[in-house]
């Protein structure tokens, strides 16, 4: 089936450091930082790792992060044809904003770089400084390179949270421009419940907690009454909002301070999702609730690499596009066609590449 | 339709405080306590609510909570033939260790007797001291009450959360005598990150943050490796956790620290939920993970009432229970029928009324 093993998937949700951004991480001190222990690199991107001087801290960084042949390889093992690559979190969370803005403009340059640079197969999103006015204007510039869709941002935009009055000014540039909000977690919520079992309750936990407070913040402040041409992309299969959409609406129904002039969760239908839901049940909610043609494919490569040595890594069947490619195997095949592939094409206007 | 209309239905998630238990709360201090503000009692339950002396802090309480010819009226509202009434939170987690025990006596006491006077309508669950021991005592004791049917608990078990390697004697308990226990959300997870919009994130998102944070840890410890007898019912549809079961699973996958049976997520289908989905979506998914035979009707009542005075409450249509019974009718005359009231039955085993 073709849908198991075709070779044109479009992977939306897939990540790389690109190496100005690498370079400015092994350039500073504290979280987030790349180091050097035990003789490898490792990237501490989390509050307290670095109070960890062991080799375990963190998580290792290699080449698979920010080489094009790499991404590449990954992407033929997998049968992807096309990319849409994002800068990883945490963004430029930590810059001033005196030095965001330049550093943006540049990285961003790199985003367009790499994908020029890899023969039509991969696309990249952008990122944007935490001002509102320079991420406007950011906005302006991604708009104006070919390679680029958008631009990925974390869960507290310009500090405050997505419903911060002054997003609407990113809001209305994002409106504008056409360009895409990639929306991702980095700090988790809940983190003093997650201690214990590794990272696991973290990443499975507290990432989706932390989407779906964002997303819910962004729906109830208002935005897509006052901007409904904003096209934001939410990580994770949308963390659990799907799941709990119709308790929001009973729980904010008749509350003064929501003024909205739809319920909730039909919002939801507003949205763009990845198709990272791990077990079909939850794809198939996803696909229930806001209709399969805003789903797309995604891997979240290079993050979850199997277990395997770094030289092993580009040769190696990874768990999550597999897993994810089975999981769409079980929704019919016009459906899944449309999630591995067309969609993306359509949404981000991308071009398949002569096969 | 008899699953719109029909009048035998079971509700295994509805709440009383006892009267014993609002004595006590009338009588303290600090939250949680029930005091009187422009002549009506609120009850303040949530950290910082007594900091608001305000007539809006907390939420109003009634006879409602109380009084069992108003629970009967509602059920007779609203088509609902048996209630098996839990006390609510925040149970007795306020209490010293050596105060515990002897109130969870007099409280379960209480709760037989509230369901013995009931005219075979209703059934109750007890609470539990904190103290392991104690709590396993008061199991037995719960055991022995012909109208009680096992006890619910808060997230946190004993203080530590349910991966407390002290709870082990709780679940021994448990699994001994055969009582259900049912894990229901108090305080809330991700609150610094609920502010505004109400009570409406924390109800909608903070509390399923909790809730699945609790069975999480209770899964990872391995209780159902070592009591696979246990008997757990998750409250609200199970949290979150059925979304993300595949996430959890993904997540763990060959961390040393995890050492489990099976997967994380086939221990959801060992476990109880209600059926508070508040959207069809939501209670498919549940269906498809864990089986239709695990899922049962619930209310929450009287907590999410109408926006009516409170002496018209008794003759009001309440959201909740219309809004269960209408997603009942999306799943089909079967399955929808054993969820309103043969797995009740059967699990608890209820005796439904003559009509």
């Amino acid at each position: 089936m073709t849908i198991l093993t075709g070779g044109s998937a479009i992977d939306v949700h897939t990540h790389i450091y690109p190496e100005r951004y690498v370079a400015l991480l092994r350039a500073r001190e504290s979280v987030p930082r790349i180091a050097t222990r035990g003789g490898m690199e490792r990237i501490l991107i989390l509050p307290g790792e670095d109070a960890d001087g062991s080799t375990a801290a963190g998580r290792p960084i290699g080449s698979e992060y920010w080489d094009c042949e790499r991404k590449l390889a990954f992407m033929d093992r997998h049968g992807i044809a096309v990319s849409l690559v994002s800068p990883a979190n945490p963004w430029l969370d930590f810059c001033s904003v005196s030095e965001a803005g330049p550093i943006a403009t540049l990285i961003n340059e790199s985003m367009e770089e790499f994908a020029a640079g890899s023969g039509g197969r991969i696309y990249g999103m952008g990122l944007l400084p935490r001002d509102p006015a320079l991420a406007a204007a950011e906005l302006a510039r991604i708009a104006a390179l070919p390679h680029l869709r958008g631009a990925t941002i974390g869960s507290t935009g310009a500090g405050q949270g997505l419903d911060d009055p002054t997003m609407g000014t990113v809001w209305a540039a994002a409106e504008r421009t056409g360009q895409m909000i990639f929306v991702h977690p980095h700090y988790g919520v809940g983190n003093d419940h997650m201690r214990g079992y590794g990272h696991g309750m973290a990443l499975a936990l507290g990432f989706p907690f932390e989407t779906t407070t964002a997303i819910t913040r962004l729906i109830l402040s208002g935005a897509f009454d006052r901007f409904p041409g904003l096209k934001i992309m939410v990580a994770h299969a949308g963390g659990v909002l799907p799941y709990l959409a119709g308790r929001l609406d009973a729980c904010v129904a008749g509350d003064a301070s929501v003024c909205l002039k739809q319920r909730p969760s039909e919002y939801l239908r507003m949205m763009y999702f990845d198709a990272i839901s791990y077990q079909v049940p939850t794809l198939q909610l996803l696909i229930s609730l806001v209709g399969a043609e805003r789903i797309m494919f995604g891997t979240d490569h290079p993050f979850f690499p199997p277990a395997v040595a770094n030289a092993e890594l580009d040769a190696t069947e990874w768990h999550s596009p597999a897993a994810h490619r089975r999981i769409l195997a079980a929704v019919g095949e016009e459906t899944a066609s449309a999630i591995l592939r067309g969609n993306a094409a359509a949404t981000f206007g991308l071009t398949l590449p002569e096969r």
